[in-house]
């Protein structure tokens, strides 16, 4: 099992590098496939099921579509290991919960990665920092070209690809863009502007995906409709919809900065400070402090921490993250206290003083 | 005017010093004294208080009661430099509202003061850091013997010492003891502690006296009657009393300790984060935060910055001192800005970092 080795590198996403990255932490193209006459998963019998995993597993690892692949079968992997892969996105939270029959295939620096057995039988994910939808567009696509030479995926002249569900069907694409927007929230602007998002068939989702809030001023926009656009056109009009929101965001700070700069700089360095205090601090207020702090980095108001470094705490203090740092199994109240620890080092460590 | 050398000094009563400094900040003695055959201050004419007035002040300054005496006529003193004396706890407010025939006379290091034409003719006040009810009784005992050789204070066999307040007469004395109680504020047994306070003819106020509310878990701890019982037996009576207290705030926080340690470090080290990050600080947070750091420093948790510091926040956060050490009138708003800077600047002084 390799996924300590994981713990010690920084997912490539994280990196807070790319175009816009000081709005938009990453970018995420998903492809739904599904092979030829075989059941989806959810109808698949054990058997069907097995064959498929092997017989994608394979094609995976043979068409080198994958630099430097990383295979996990999930069933006989620990609840904690599962959730940790959940947490660094590299699988769903559905594709966690009932590990039997299913995979996840990645590249070790974490930017494709491909679910088998999800509620499609694949699941090409290409994920990378900062607005670069068509990058992450071009590495899924690749994948897709790559496998389709050794696999045979269900495709209708009249539909595009079948999917489980059919709000997925035709390109079987979903990208999203996951935006920080904490002055939109400030202003009290931020539900204007999704409710402008919803209007333009794009949606609004929380840090993890379907059915999650938006916690630390993060929001995944993503398209709506699958059917009825080519890839192309559904992630220009994505992009071109987060350009817009990109600059409301940068009008929003200035706003911010030019008429309560001190306001603004209280919040960000009271953050930092708690950040930097707490002896016990829950996920959910580490999540906004570190937004608020981030804004501060993004906003050059605070410059002794590294975005980079903010970045990786995002993650690294989720529950899954601490227990596999500390080597085992911590309730919640120890994560509390192992949590504020990490993130006091870590801010310790990146800054001046 | 001498009054902008004061900033440049700490109060002797500051400097978290004497016996018991950790939970008693400072120990206070007020002798009430009026003059035979002179209406009290309320009652009497305008002449009649300027007659008052310079005869006591010539009393104080020629019988030497006072070391290196700084004498200030209220009248024509800026209403923030009256509000100036109110906060180092020279005067009273009472004494700085209407500032007509009233002046306030103390040694330069601020142990000793007497206002002129408060509610009584004279109120001398020895002030000192820790628990040192008997040092500040002697020193107030010694300035009254001193000017009792000047001025004919009424005096009646029966009464003792006559003064406005009936509640005053008799030794006119009101010893006090400032204590910090966090721990007994924090483990929910202040209360009771204060009920039986009352029961034991003790009174308790706030930071500053009668009419004010408890704030940074400051409990100012005196007698309630001065008539029928002689100034020794009611300072030995207080002295008891408080030494018991301290015996119930020092159980408190080693109960805080075994039980609670991390809860206790995380209120802690995030007060002292939010006071090293705020940009924007009210001075009653300013107090809380201060208070729970004073905890921290004063129960060996957190050690980068020393008692003295903190206790000179507590006094030169206040308003007066805030637009003092400015050199002008500030709003509000300008205060709060103004207050978290200086926080800052001193605990990062102070500070390893």
């Amino acid at each position: 099992m390799e996924l300590n080795d994981l713990l010690r590198q920084q997912s490539e996403w994280l990196k807070g590098a790319g175009p816009s990255a000081e709005i938009v932490m990453s970018s995420r193209v998903r492809l739904a496939r599904n092979l030829e006459r075989v059941p989806f998963s959810h109808w698949a019998n054990k058997k069907q099921l097995e064959q498929a995993l092997n017989s994608v597993e394979t094609a995976i690892l043979e068409s080198g579509c994958l630099d430097d692949p990383i295979s996990v079968r999930l069933k006989g992997v620990e609840e904690v290991d599962r959730q940790f892969l959940v947490e660094r996105h590299l699988i769903s939270r559905e594709h966690g919960v009932n590990p039997d029959h299913k995979s996840v295939v990645f590249s070790r620096n974490e930017m494709l990665s491909i679910m088998v057995n999800e509620e499609d039988h694949l699941r090409i994910q290409a994920l990378q920092s900062g607005l670069s939808i068509h990058q992450a567009w071009g590495r899924a696509n690749r994948a897709d070209d790559l496998l389709s030479e050794r696999l045979t995926f269900a495709f209708r002249k009249e539909f595009g690809y079948l999917t489980c569900c059919p709000t997925n069907a035709g390109t079987g694409i979903r990208a999203s863009v996951m935006m920080h927007l904490p002055s939109l929230v400030l202003t009290k602007q931020i539900n204007k502007v999704l409710q402008a998002i919803a209007k333009l068939n794009l949606t609004s989702r929380g840090l993890y995906g379907e059915g999650t809030e938006a916690s630390g001023n993060f929001f995944q926009i993503s398209n709506q409709f699958t059917l009825g656009q080519s890839e192309e056109e559904i992630i220009d009009h994505l992009q071109r919809v987060v350009l817009q929101v990109i600059e409301h965001e940068q009008n929003a700070r200035r706003a911010l900065l030019a008429q309560n700069r001190e306001l603004l700089e209280d919040r960000i360095w009271r953050a930092y400070g708690t950040l930097k205090g707490a002896r016990i601090i829950t996920s959910h207020e580490t999540i906004d402090l570190l937004s608020t702090v981030r804004l501060g980095v993004d906003m050059g108001l605070l410059k002794d921490v590294e975005r980079a470094t903010l970045n990786d705490l995002f993650i690294m203090t989720q529950p899954a993250h601490l227990q596999k740092l500390e080597g085992k199994v911590l309730g919640a109240a120890e994560r509390d206290v192992k949590r504020a620890a990490l993130v006091r080092e870590r801010l310790t460590k990146r800054s001046a003083g």
